[in-house]
């Protein structure tokens, strides 16, 4: 049998939560977990070149995420195939980790029609017509060249009957094992597959025993964040984590805001992804160790102190709110650059806190600290 | 008498052309010139960090342009000096020069009314109504706290009747008593004067006459390519350089396209300042050692050469033409930031050249060099 590609390790699980301590072992280098990474959607981290994207955080960034979707449509998996693959095309020389290409096409509402064979879809960029099935995703996967590539899924948008997600978790595994099939390079790729079921804990349960049947080498939990309150997705996760194997890595797909990732590592999750930093980069809002920030508003026009006086990136460290605010009022290229970098840096920053917290037992303690400070400070916590 | 903030280093000048190598030495370190100075508007050179800035060429880029009307609006230079002036303000250690806001007064066409005293126009913001004089450029460049300020001119759109042109000239002239007059601050930040006159030779001796006069830290060249054909400016250049002392920095302001720093430094000019690298890199569009290049032409969708072979700056030597193409048709942030590395790279590292060369008696031969690489290789140079 063949080695796979990526293989975990779980070092350590805190005695009083859910949250592990692992190491994902990838072609492209060792990605400590819990992990964050950052979202680069067309084959680049927006707002941020590649080696900053690097050097996040204190132990720097080895893991992101890029889209199928949207690489197949432009400019084409058939080119970044010609270029070498992903990593050489954007110059990235940590692990990258493709979705299918499922939630964007599920995500296009009326512009998409499925069928037991896959989904037909028009194209964002010229209406085109398109279609995706799992052997396709799979192709446009393996021509990407991403250490992990993700099943092709269904992601149903919440709330849904229970008979549609019921007949969709089966379809979902149907076009996993069709995955698997179809997926050739096992040795420099890992496929991992996706739990469905919205928010009922029996679909859940049948979705996880049906993939993990296949033995993957890591499973993501799809299908949340999509519509539910914060309170079911944790209700939810507090379940469901535990159908997945404990050997394996596990990946919950599209969440990543501070809180999320706390609780997400409580309850036992290794990786996470969100655009969410890098879009409110963009529009001016930050994260900060005192909640949320935004960089507009009129009172931080001559406040010369740093976006978050605890943080120490080289954001923080040389420019000030006053400056920061003057860039985003301007228009400037400059205040996505920075605020991006900052807000990454905030996130890896903080996954590493809780990576150190979970192997000195403190990580309920640190998530204590963290809200406490989060969500009562009050002091400079202005959005 | 107190000793100017900015002196000048004349170290030697080529036998067979009027090219200078030279020296500035400012409060903020060191300028070997001939020197490109990169333009950051807003208090920020567009799409790029100040440390990328200071890493621009092999030798680094110590010496940037910001704009006094800009800053004046927004944010104000009272929030700047607040800030502990624009160094600290915007990050950036190296050497700043001001322009006075005069050009971009000037170039507001009716938006602008011309009196004895000074300037009235309105804001390109709010449309609010404000008046420039002498003074009030010096009190806001003094507040800005740059390094090299400019004299408040007036730079006449070409072409130009010859009556209105000297009375333009006279009135600058005048104007320029009034900044030296009012500028105090003469031990941390020197004042440059600015030759006026149009493509009348005669005028230009005038001009320069009368500033010379004034004994100040160095002279600029103003009210060129300002819509006049590039002959008009060099036969221009030709003569009223010589009117300028030898021993004092000579700048030609709002000039820096390849060719136009070539036919400068032949005719004596030390400092040059140009927002076109930077446009340029934003609309797509890149110097190449061949010659200009349009990133958005369908042939580059799969060509995986550097941008311009011959150069060895960071985006050259880690991306490829076909990923460039890919940011730009995506609006991707990371293409502008990306072309502006390379397009200021690219003009700070023929700066770097051209003082070698000078130095190794060889300025001619490189401009032969250079042009006939830029102008006559068209087997990359596609715009």
């Amino acid at each position: 049998m063949l080695k796979d590609a990526v293989t975990f390790t779980l070092k350590k699980t805190d005695p009083r939560t859910k949250a592990r301590r692992g190491t994902l072992h990838t072609p492209h280098g060792d990605v400590e977990t819990p992990v964050f990474m950052p979202v680069g959607t067309q084959a680049t981290v927006k707002a941020i070149k590649p080696d900053d994207v690097a050097r996040l955080g204190d132990e720097g960034c080895g893991l992101i995420l890029s889209n199928t979707y949207h690489l197949y449509l432009r400019p084409g998996h058939e080119l970044v195939k010609k270029a070498g693959g992903l990593h050489r095309f954007m110059n990235w020389n940590g692990a990258i980790l493709t979705d299918s290409g499922g939630f964007q096409v599920f995500s296009l509402g009326p512009l998409r029609k499925i069928s037991e064979e896959g989904v037909k879809f028009q194209s964002y960029i010229d209406g085109s017509t398109h279609f995706f099935t799992p052997e396709k995703s799979i192709e446009v996967q393996e021509a990407l060249g991403a250490d992990i590539i993700m099943a092709f899924d269904e992601c149903v948008q919440l709330p849904a009957e229970y008979r549609y997600v019921k007949e969709s978790v089966e379809r979902t595994t149907r076009w996993l094992k069709r995955c698997k099939e179809a997926h050739k390079t096992v040795e420099t790729q890992s496929l991992f597959g996706i739990m469905q079921g919205g928010t009922y804990d029996d679909l859940r349960r049948l979705s996880a025993e049906q993939i993990v049947e296949l033995d993957l080498p890591g499973y993501a939990v799809g299908g949340l964040s999509v519509g539910e309150s914060k309170e079911d997705m944790y209700r939810v996760l507090d379940n469901c984590v535990d159908y997945l194997p404990a050997g394996k890595p596990r990946y919950l797909m599209g969440v990543g805001t501070p809180d999320c990732l706390f609780e997400g590592v409580e309850r036992g999750i290794d990786m996470f992804d969100c655009v969410i930093p890098t879009r409110n980069a963009r529009n001016g809002s930050v994260f900060t160790s005192r909640g949320p920030l935004s960089i507009k508003r009129s009172e931080f026009f001559d406040d010369f102190t740093p976006l978050d006086p605890d943080c120490d990136c080289t954001v923080c460290r040389n420019y000030s709110r006053a400056y920061l605010r003057h860039l985003f009022k301007s228009n400037e290229i400059l205040a996505a650059m920075l605020l991006t970098e900052h807000n990454l840096h905030f996130l890896v920053r903080t996954m590493e806190k809780i990576r150190k917290a979970i192997e000195e037992d403190r990580f309920p303690e640190l998530k204590k600290e963290f809200f406490d400070a989060y969500y009562h400070s009050g002091t400079t916590a202005r959005v």
